[in-house]
């Protein structure tokens, strides 16, 4: 019952000489690139530095310290100026923009530097909310919502996750939305939404129930509340790590009789389930492509701490088995990197449904490792690695983070490992198989 | 040259019938375990959510939210009224007290509830700075310090770390403190002071050096700076992956011209590391000791998750890999355990010179699996795992920093391995060995 | 519902200053461990040097090179006057012996060298066959089998692993035994029968069903087949990794129509069950006890190598992580000695089936990193670790093997895990639980 | 000091729009793999089977069994005919070949089964000895040797590994061959002679000293040598675990005055190092290529034991982590298959010299990863898996020898780890690193 056949899906099948391997970026989107590169270095990391130097010793962290934004701003501008501004966008007339693997390529440059992106414009959540509402909003969502967003006008954020409901089913979404006259009110409970602590955010895309018997893959609506709503009661901070990532915070907020006009519903009652699916598998894979940029960032200070920091009378990288954890981090590096990039090539290919098992793959396998990367250059930090002196400990817990939000590591293998099963699915000989698969 | 003989030191000669593979704990101590058990689950457990359920919304982190200090305090009464209280400290006169094995069991108990060791008067680093006021005080410093110390009235800090100077050597030590008439004058610069941002703490136990053209060993000098003292600036928080770990922290100070009277001098100038000794075995070990508790509570909570949480219609704790890794965790803590309990015996069998590479190995082996556990649990939880919402997050970057303090794991493993490689020495046919010890 | 009391059962539940924590061994036992380790050092080990110079070049495997057996021979009979021999058994009439805990010493020891425990009788499955003689053999049994292998005369296997069916469920024996006449007529096929490839091998004790229709415990039964009885066909050997760990063998053998008097029955028909319960414990912890000393060994050829081997200018135990390998292989055997201990002491305090849990941790512990320490010790020695030139391959094999003898490490992790799982199941609040333990 | 900038070699430099990227098969090469593929499926594996069927019970093991070899030669007169044959080399006249790219996916598939690279004449050591008598060769050389190897009417082998010297240093070879008259008379002893225990390898091309007084690089020369010549003393086999790899074998052989005409030495005395560079790089490429399909075979057996064999009433595939471990293997084995995909496009591209830090990634990557992945395979399998009943045993010896060949795992990651600190090596501020790049 062997079978040594190539798998049946997920381009496994097409032969080896198909456009699939080829992982070359586009030579027309090199130049963004080398320039998203030069800004980073030029701009954006001297900015970094003043940005943080600013809001040491500041305690009132829900707000931004005094000439933090200002220097934001600047770079922003300079970004806005130079052109290098909301390019994760494709074109709204053409639909043309960055392929995958072209932003995988610049996504990795952005996971350097946590301001990088939004520096750009292309931060998240932004980016899927600016995705969503360019393709499903209202011209009047469009011209009150994306257009500042657009501009960097103002912040956004998604709220999703519920308190009392296991998010990882999103059949399970309880916060109700409920038209009454010309508006919706909501009531509910959500707790991890990003981005929903910074003062610049006005805007949340809310998943909430509008049909609770109706059929399950209609039960849902995203729905636009502003922040400043009447009832939208921010309880706190969901620290990671005790971390409360403040200004940005990953908030816990109570919806008490919240009203919306009506005309904030995101392309009709029902079709939240729709509007998701449009962010799922690019998200994913982005977050990856960042983790790949942490895990750089973190070989090279490990590599400069370890040729700099002396013990023993010796650069602590000669000791022990330093160089050797090195080595392992580079060619992990240019491992995940090749999956990354064929991930994205293979949703370029094939779609996003099709090229669904690379993305299992990579989301299973890359923040794994660049935990374990970056938690071997904290420990080449000594106590400064943990400490907020480095961007270690915060890239840490926030990979460490990834390795929960959307999804499990197990959930993920679990789709990997039965998608490698059932190939088998069809060997007649072997009635017992079929168990496997109905589980 | 192949040596299968016993290793020539630390208690490895020993034969197996000796004292030293009696890890029964005294049936003296069993009464105060089995109080201390049950004052952690009546007393602490209830109070400690109590006071995390009073903490929540405070957004002055650095003090206590009112009531907290409170129902903490009433605690701490009913410890005291109980006889649950210094037992860490053996008796002054008599010098007896808990044996490390005896105490090793206590502190597996401790170290699974984060506020159980101060309930009792056993938290660090309060408990150091006690044993060595109690050995080296004067009359007037233990009336002043100690007193309200042992009756947990005050709480204290140890000032150790410099900003600039790899601490890993104390040598290393360049705070000054010159005698200027009755006074000593301070100055320099330390972070990392654990416990110096309490508004409890009043008094600091300070490494200074005084004499930086003596001897090496005899440079350094410990003395006794109030924390109210002028000139003393806190600068802020060493963050722990980001966390404040407010009120408590781990301060950043910077010693400006500060002044203390000559008798707070500690022993006399140059006695610096002749106190140090006093600290560190024991230490290292009860940190490892309550590592494991952390670890039963990590292994506690995660299978109460995984029994009472659902996904795809089962309990999680049956999804894939999850009871092997519940299975893993007892077999790790079991053993962690078992070595825990021989460092500690050989500690009071052997001393704590002769039973250092038993100390070493349990430094190296227990945080680093801990982690591992913890990080599992964390895992098990998902978003909430790394929240503040379970004591899981705070436990891990707590255990991951032991992985640093008191010495880096990798610092450990080159002292047991060098230790294994030194029964080999002496074979006199191979002189290529030598330079292996040199090294 | 977090529990964090004490587990309920296999001894977690004793307070800790019972003698179960007493790992030292008995003062009484101490004089014949030190005898065995003398013994090893000055007979043993040249013997097996001598031995295995004499194979050298032999081609014949299935017998012994000349002299190998008058060496082998003349190291028995000195172990035998100096009594040395067969210490592994209780004492016939007074049913003393060595504790668990007091062979798990001596067990470490001979698991340094191969040919320690035959050498002193104490080889399996001598051992497990001869207690099985002792304790339920007919004196006609015992004097024409017992006695030859307690001389150490003969040696014998033990037949249980079918060709046709899983063997991890001992109802699945298949080979028949049926009474014709005063005969017993056993038709089957088995193999994995060890030891059967020695021409010494003259006697199995093989398990056969004798009542298919009964009861599933009732079912099997164990008789002695004499290894020439007409029928026994030896098929040829189970190679381990492709070594057939020749003369000794792991055989496939025929059984075709092999007729034994009636009385080689042991015990009574379909009392095969309760005779195999006699060796599961003891059998599974004794492979632990000597893999240790394996592990033991390893380190040793390690460090030499180690130190005696030059590369790049150095000792190579100085390169890389080297010095840390051996750290960590010195920290595993300590915690790893520490279970074994623990679990040999359950046995003894607990008895058997009470200290099962200790058994299958250190099971499902034990083999898994052995074989680790024994690999990064080939890996040291390079190619000369995977020859005939050193002990190691020969001892990554059998212990590789060792993790799915006597059940796969996975069926132990679940044992242990589900008895984790086990103290929750009276929480009364959550019906959903058990399903965990129904399952 | 901190260096975001590319690396400076080995191709990182290049633009990601660099053909280095180009993952892709040639087209033209695209037919010869789907013929490999499917006279593998068709031809080699029933002959396997066959074959293999043959063997069993052969005990004159340093011979073919009956049968053995005409049902292999018949596969190989098949692929001859079919024009599989030879295809690892150029054209002898123009120097095309296979890309090393087109190769490596081919070599994957070769690697699934131990008889294929035979049948179609690219096995090793044959195809690096073919490729320097193809290259270095004198007409005679070739009409005598390389003639009857091309038609894979011979066998050969390649004497290296010196009994008593480090090989893994080159400058170390002792065998020496002196010119006496027309005839070299050589003398030494050396092992690891892979393929010369085959009755069917004639010639050996033989590493020895000719000029122990010359420059280092200069004092080699390598000679042929008939396995008939007298003074070819076969002493017996370097066993990989235990299993003599009969009959091909990796033998020990004394050279005791062996005598061979003048015109037998290759290109010239002192040229032996020139020649080994032709077979370095390549040659460890070639390894992982095959070991990437022995990962592939394992995984398929796990799967397919898995889903057919039960226990506890279920598919063992569906117990505990065993479909993780199923997408970790098909991650892994994705992630080693881009990586070798990439080293080979590197020594396309750039040379095998510029390609090195690729080759050295692999190498110290692959063969580890692939021993994992086996022995999930065996474990999956129970006894059976260490047997010889399944070809796991086999390919877990052979690939763990791997971790050791060519230089062990340790070197690739020191090649590797330095590679990537000399970026750093500029720097000019911090006059400490040199250090590092002397050592």
């Amino acid at each position: 019952m062997t079978m040594t056949a190539d798998r049946p899906d997920s381009g496994f099948k097409l032969d080896p000489s198909d456009q699939l391997n080829d992982l070359r970026m586009s030579a027309k989107a090199l130049p963004l690139l080398e320039h998203v590169k030069r800004f980073i270095r030029e701009t954006v990391e001297p900015m970094s530095e003043e940005f943080h130097r600013l809001g040491e010793g500041w305690t009132d962290i829900w707000s931004y310290a005094p000439g933090q934004l200002e220097v934001l701003e600047a770079a922003k501008d300079k970004a806005k100026a130079e052109g290098l501004w909301n390019f994760f966008l494709p074109n709204a007339e053409t639909g043309e923009g960055l392929s995958n693997l072209d932003y995988a390529y610049i996504a990795v440059e952005l996971g350097k530097n946590r301001l990088a992106s939004e520096t750009m414009n292309c931060a998240a959540p932004d980016t899927g909310n600016m995705e969503v509402l360019e393709r499903v909003g209202t011209p009047e969502q469009k011209e009150r919502w994306l257009k500042p967003l657009l501009e960097g006008k103002i912040r956004s954020a998604f709220a999703m996750t519920e308190v009392n409901a296991a998010s990882s089913d999103a059949k399970n979404v309880n916060t109700r939305a409920t038209l009454v006259g010309d508006e919706y009110v909501i009531n509910g409970e959500k707790h991890y939404i990003s981005g929903a602590g910074d003062p610049r955010c006005k805007i949340m895309i809310t998943m909430v129930q509008t049909s609770p018997d109706g059929p399950p893959s209609l039960r849902q609506s995203q729905i636009l509340v502003p922040t400043d709503a009447p009832g939208v009661k921010i309880v706190g901070p969901m620290c990671v790590f005790g971390d409360p990532d403040a200004p940005h915070g990953h908030m816990h907020i109570i919806f008490d009789n919240v009203r919306v006009p009506k005309e904030n519903m995101l392309l009709g009652e029902g079709r939240g389930f729709e509007i998701s699916q449009l962010r799922l598998g690019p998200g994913r894979i982005h977050h990856c492509m960042r983790a790949i940029g942490s895990a750089e960032k973190a070989l090279d200070l490990m590599v400069t701490r370890g040729l700099t920091r002396e013990a023993f009378g010796k650069p602590i990288i000669q000791l022990g088995g330093n160089i050797e954890i090195v080595s392992r981090a580079r060619i992990e590096i240019e491992a995940m990197r090749l999956m990354v990039l064929k991930a994205a090539k293979a949703m370029d290919v094939l779609g996003n449904q099709e090229a669904r098992v690379w993305i299992h793959m990579v989301k299973a396998m890359v923040p794994e490792r660049v935990c374990q990367i970056i938690d071997q250059a904290i420990q080449m930090h000594g106590a400064l690695g943990v400490s907020q002196k480095t961007p270690l400990a915060r890239m840490y817990t926030s990979t460490r983070t990834l390795r929960i939000a959307d999804g499990p590591d197990e959930v993920h293998h679990m789709v990997v490992g039965r998608n490698e099963l059932r190939q088998y699915r069809e060997a007649p000989s072997d009635p017992s198989m079929a168990a496997v698969f109905r589980s």
